[in-house]
């Protein structure tokens, strides 16, 4: 283990987030909020010199990095930048706990908006553009950005790659890493400033605007109102369920429409995997609401837009879902599970991983009938190596012991199984609302400082894909070699 | 597929319960229970009818039996031993709906102990009898029974066993796959008649003796009276709970202590992680359960029983652990999960399974940080092939698949995420009760005529381990080469 070369990365990425904060900085001036301005600039003077200090400690010439550097740099990046992230709620004491502005940041950065704020509407505009500010961050990830800004450090950076983009496959775009990440946040902000303006022209106040597209992009969800999106108009929750739906599709495909390449995009599993998910979804869900609403296209409008929103794990609500009838919740539980596509910013098990399952269980019972079928798993035209496979199978056993033990752990909390066990779903598949005392119209205050801090874990632990955290637990992870 | 050779054995298993009937038959004369006798006498000769039909039409010179052949036999011998079986519930009119009476003879077979009866004291003693049978002969297996006393019908029948046996690897104790059923089957005979004989030490009633020495051996569940075992007394309760841990563990060891072998069997890994499993959860329980009894032994008692009884998937009840808090509640909910041992009576993915699934998941980190480690998996000694390991892949990920459909369709019943979370669990895991509405002390008698029989369905899935039925239901497998 080079450690010296983590805490470097680290130290850098610290230096990324004392930058990053004054831009809610500059909000902070606009709206004249001195109190809050003062806990930023104090935030990233922090951020700053533990940076200094971490990259003054790590300077080193051996600047290799393997997969065990990849994964402890980003555990180690998202750890710190929470925790120091959260600094400014805490400082300015419109979070008065220290362990409630980690998981309120926590859930910023992982995308996932669950909040435990009880009156979001009284929170100053600095604050509230921060929060949705490390939605759009954590979104694409920290360290991708690192990556497209610096010059690469060694042609290992893939590893650090793979640890933070999810998906069972990172593909490189294009041979060099660097370049692949500055694309992949091209896109990015080219889709977020659209977002923006549709929203604009739907007569939503630049403020919310902006910060909506935050929580759309990164497929957060954290509002600005106590209801969620429920008082905007039609045409704006349209554009939002739309703008989602886009987030939660693999970023790789909207390079390839660039290049021209339509024909590929629309040869993609994954791609029609998911929309067949959401399509049936959303007519079922229809179907069972419609006693609920005046009119059938009002009825269409909550289960499209609830439906998008939870498949893509972002969250925001236009109605309060936990008033729906059982089959409804259970599909939106379901589809918390399922998540968005690989290489999207969405969290859950990822399209791919359910796709690339259901194949390989076909292929074995095939096996079945006939011992002696060889049985390959295609996908996007491509045969799968085992080593992938292997891999899907060997995260998704492992997804599910983890959400075991959590729901075990969280059971000590005085609420519901219902509660319980979507807390703990929307918070590992990063979604953010679940059932319950944790519904669209409720927040996660109600729990006590350990279970705030372990769903805060479940948090990271999902937006990470398990592996770096638990690699990071691990003490053998540190020795040198 | 070789259809004939599948209705021919499905005809001999047939004239099996015709055969089996008539022991429950003797307990109506015994109680003079007429009505109650006919209906078992017509079903029998319903049995006998159809079983012959099924011979004549079967009769063929090539009696080979294949993968698929095996699969088919299980799958159709299990729906049709049911589906005759449930005949004497409803001619009797003791259960006056067909699908009540196919839930309920289903749930025997498979071990299940879920129940649609609303008083079950008012039965008579012939359906009462009829009722806990189905455990005892489903624990061990059918097809089991069936190759133990007819002469092997080819060296192939091990597909069967396969097929029906629970867990990962069947072993053959022996290299006659007969002589392995014998031996199994007098075992089982063995140590039923201890536990009668314990029970009745304690002054249980001969008539509830066995009843719940069949209910405790298949790992069934079934109860005689409205509390369960609430009501027996402590010694019993105490025999009940030690005998159903013992009908958790693998038969194998049991072979392998009559051979002397005691050392192999201390050896063996999975016994251990079973019983650190049964050992945690009732210390975690018992801790946690202190403030609802007058004292500790009397907390000790319910939690080792409650434990054990969830654990081996037999879900007897001596107190109602509905009402206990949530973390005690969530501890049963994963034990259903986790079942009991490989090549016992008991349901759940199996122990072996959860501990090969863990053992795979520390090889797989442990490559992820030395990516050039080959890295073993070894379960009792022995290298765990690649086979068997990405057998209990394809396993688990297609449990874990159905499941999320079984919870979906039955979100469609008007009851709380608790219950329908746990209906789901316990029948699928052939527990028996689960929380909420169809906790210990109630039963599934809320649930509409679709829901019961997708229950029913869930129970065969679970006993017969997915794969039997998933194949029944694939049309490929029916076709001739």
């Amino acid at each position: 283990m080079n450690r010296k070369m983590v805490l470097y990365m680290v130290g850098r990425i610290l230096w990324i987030e004392a930058l990053l904060l004054l831009l809610p900085a500059i909000v902070s001036i606009i709206y004249a909020e001195w109190t809050v301005l003062l806990s930023f600039l104090g935030t990233a003077a922090v951020a700053f010199t533990l940076g200094l200090v971490l990259l003054l400690t790590g300077k080193t010439s051996d600047r290799s990095i393997f997969a065990r550097e990849g994964f402890a740099i980003v555990a180690l990046a998202w750890i710190l930048l929470s925790a120091v992230g959260a600094l400014p709620f805490f400082i300015s004491r419109e979070i008065p706990s220290y362990i409630d502005a980690f998981f309120e940041t926590v859930s910023g950065f992982t995308t996932t908006g669950a909040s435990i704020l009880t009156n979001v509407e009284a929170m100053s505009h600095g604050l509230l553009f921060w929060r949705s500010f490390t939605h759009w961050v954590g979104g694409m990830g920290v360290l991708v950005f690192v990556m497209a800004i610096f010059p690469s450090e060694s042609g290992r950076s893939i590893h650090i790659m793979r640890a933070e983009v999810p998906g069972p496959v990172v593909g490189k775009l294009v041979p060099k890493i660097r370049e692949t990440a500055k694309i992949l946040y091209l896109i990015y902000i080219g889709m977020t400033t659209l977002l923006i303006l549709f929203l604009l022209c739907g007569k939503m106040p630049l403020f919310d605007s902006v910060l909506h597209a935050f929580g759309a992009a990164g497929t957060g969800g954290f509002g600005i109102k106590a209801d969620s999106l429920a008082g905007y108009s039609p045409y704006l929750q349209s554009v939002i369920t739309i703008f989602m739906f886009l987030f939660g599709i693999n970023f790789n495909l909207y390079y390839l429409i660039l290049l021209g390449r339509l024909r590929s995009v629309l040869k993609s599993g994954e791609l029609w995997f998911y929309i067949s998910i959401v399509f049936v979804a959303i007519i079922s869900v229809t179907i069972n609401i419609i006693p609920l609403y005046a009119t059938l296209s009002e009825a269409i409008r909550h289960s499209s837009f609830q439906v998008v929103s939870i498949a893509t794990t972002s969250g925001f609500a236009t109605t309060d879902f936990n008033l729906w009838p059982g089959f409804s919740k259970m599909i939106l539980v379901v589809l918390m599970f399922i998540g968005g596509c690989a290489g999207s910013t969405a969290g859950g098990i990822k399209v791919s991983r359910v796709l690339l399952t259901i194949k390989m269980i076909r292929r074995d019972l095939k096996r079945m009938l006939h011992p002696r079928s060889v049985g390959v798993v295609k996908m996007e035209g491509k045969k799968v190596d085992d080593a992938t496979l292997s891999g899907v199978n060997g995260y998704l056993l492992t997804y599910f012991l983890l959400f075991f033990v959590l729901l075990l752990l969280l059971s000590l909390e005085p609420f519901s199984f219902e509660t319980i066990f979507t807390a703990a779903a929307a918070c590992f598949n990063n979604v953010g609302p679940g059932l319950g005392a944790v519904g669209p119209m409720a927040n996660y205050t109600g729990f006590s400082d350990p279970a705030t801090l372990l769903l805060s874990f479940a948090m990271l632990f999902g937006r990470l894909e398990i592996f770096p955290l638990l690699l990071a637990l691990s003490p053998s992870t540190w020795l040198k070699k």
